[in-house]
């Protein structure tokens, strides 16, 4: 049985996305276990609307947290202040080993504070990141870190492309991941003094080290772990979001111009349908944060419940496939230790 | 009349392309004069097949240069030993006052090192910049730098701040251009130092700074110029070309997987067309390296004679708008000078 700790309560649209995709995971995963952390009362009133909840009695567990953390409240007051919300007893039940990892659809400074507070991180890793698949031509790149780290030493952009080996090892299932170390090839020096450090370090290690990626190669497909500092990430991955919108909105202005393009889009509806769906974020929904004692996912603010059911899946991998062991274990193989 | 050099021998595609795309920038303005720098006797062969070539005798000149910049040559390399190359000679030709502007689609580092070592920067300025207009929501969001500096003080990303404004009100004719600071909003601290400390600098500027913004930002279209440095600018720049062949890559899989769907293909075709007309980075080409004392445009290495001609185009409209002079003015009216 994996058991996971669920912060029901943060997020953009709260408490019935989280229930919602809570009872679907419990459907969908046999082996699945949750405890739901929030307003134990309201958590009670929102499952009694939802028939099938009976059904899920034994694998479903609710954990009373009287306080939220809001989504624009600073990591050190939420940390100090809040000491009874969903987010940090979530973290918590992680810490005490009453769930093997916790989701949550708060803040990410203030989740990435608290779990960096509760859980430590491990031997080896100065500061944990953020890792996501991101869609490609041929599967999924993971990129990280997605926005943690403003700044990061070559040693810690070492310890990201080995946690980031570990994950597509581990949860995508490659082999031999190639890891790329994301640079640009148009000015005159290449990159900065940090990451031709880093590249040192990596060439030196046991990773499938196969040097400096552009922009571009995230979506190609021919690197499976990309590796940055946070600012870089984190811009990169705001600015596909930004794009994408934009290339929908387009796509739906042009499809309901005039009586003649709606006839169009009547004709082009399965197809349009069938690339939304491929291009679905719900589907990418889960981000990882890498490097603590413990397995924390951070799904989107505003997910909805098919997208957090994908974080709480990300969870059930991670668990199953052990990824913080893993991760200790490569670490301390290519520290020589 | 407005004299531009055209570097006609560097690019992916070549000769060809840069005739064609001469011969059409001519024809479309009237007020156009240009100078084909390059191997003179490919240049006239090329030329004698195109029929319309000899109605634009008296505003088409040929310029003889013997070599050409590789496109993986090393900046360094081509400054010191290249000193007879389309490129260099192009520019060679806005130093000596013979041509306003020149165009080329010749390799970044060395167009920009070549640049700066020809024609110097402009009082004030300590760095040129790499800019381009990204398509957005509401129209067109400039960016910079986009790769000509991987690393900025505080003073630099100022200076690009101002001298994307001065292109915004000058090129796109928006009255008090939104200036906004490219930063990211997950982690603890906002940003770096240096983005912390420009921002103080642009509040107390006469710029119209409205502060921070988030990579999607760039396509909502609620900013007009967006300062970031040049490895975060060129990261995003390319993350975002890659989005967007994976895009429509994934539009043409859907509409040609199987009988029905190419049935459908069929029916939306005039939409796609215009969907596709609408993002076509073609009309986007042409990066202006700003703060030179003179114009300097980058075409994209593998543009199309439409591509190439929409890089001319950008360097008419900055001539014709005194871009350089206006920066000037600009900076010394910003620095108190």
């Amino acid at each position: 049985m994996i058991r996971i700790a669920v912060d029901a309560m943060s997020g953009d649209r709260g408490l019935p996305v989280a229930v919602d995709a809570a009872l679907a995971s419990l459907e969908a995963h046999p082996e699945l276990a949750l405890v739901l952390v929030g307003d134990e009362a309201a958590l009670r009133e929102e499952l009694g609307r939802r028939r099938k909840a009976d059904r899920f009695d034994d694998r479903l567990r609710l954990h009373h947290a009287g306080e939220v953390v809001g989504m624009c409240e600073s990591p050190a007051r939420s940390l100090r202040q809040k000491k009874d919300s969903s987010m940090r007893v979530a973290i918590n039940l992680v810490q005490a080993g009453e769930a093997e990892a916790c989701v949550s659809a708060g803040n990410t400074g203030a989740l990435m504070a608290t779990a960096r507070f509760v859980l430590k991180t491990l031997a080896g890793i100065d500061r944990p990141a953020i890792v996501s698949p991101i869609p490609s031509r041929r599967g999924r790149t993971l990129m990280l870190d997605l926005g943690a780290n403003a700044e990061c030493t070559p040693e810690q952009l070492f310890q990201f492309a080995v946690m980031g080996a570990v994950l597509a090892h581990a949860v995508h299932g490659i082999e031999s991941p190639r890891v790329g170390l994301l640079n640009i090839g148009a000015e005159e020096i290449k990159g900065n003094l940090q990451i031709q450090q880093a590249g040192k370090l990596l060439a030196d290690s046991e990773l499938n080290y196969i040097g400096f990626v552009e922009g571009d190669d995230i979506y190609i497909g021919d690197v499976d772990v990309v590796v940055c500092d946070g600012f870089v990430g984190n811009v990169a991955l705001k600015t596909s979001e930004g794009l994408g919108k934009l290339i929908a909105q387009f796509l739906r202005e042009e499809f309901s111009r005039n009586a003649l393009t709606r006839t169009a889009a009547f004709f082009a509806m399965p197809v349009l349908k069938a690339f939304r769906l491929r291009v679905d974020p719900r589907q990418y929904n889960g981000a990882t944060l890498v490097g603590l004692q413990g397995t924390v996912i951070k799904s989107h603010g505003d997910a909805d419940a098919v997208a957090f059911a994908s974080a709480i899946n990300v969870a059930r991998m991670a668990v199953d496939q052990q990824v913080p062991r893993r991760i200790h274990d490569l670490l301390a193989h290519n520290l020589g230790e």
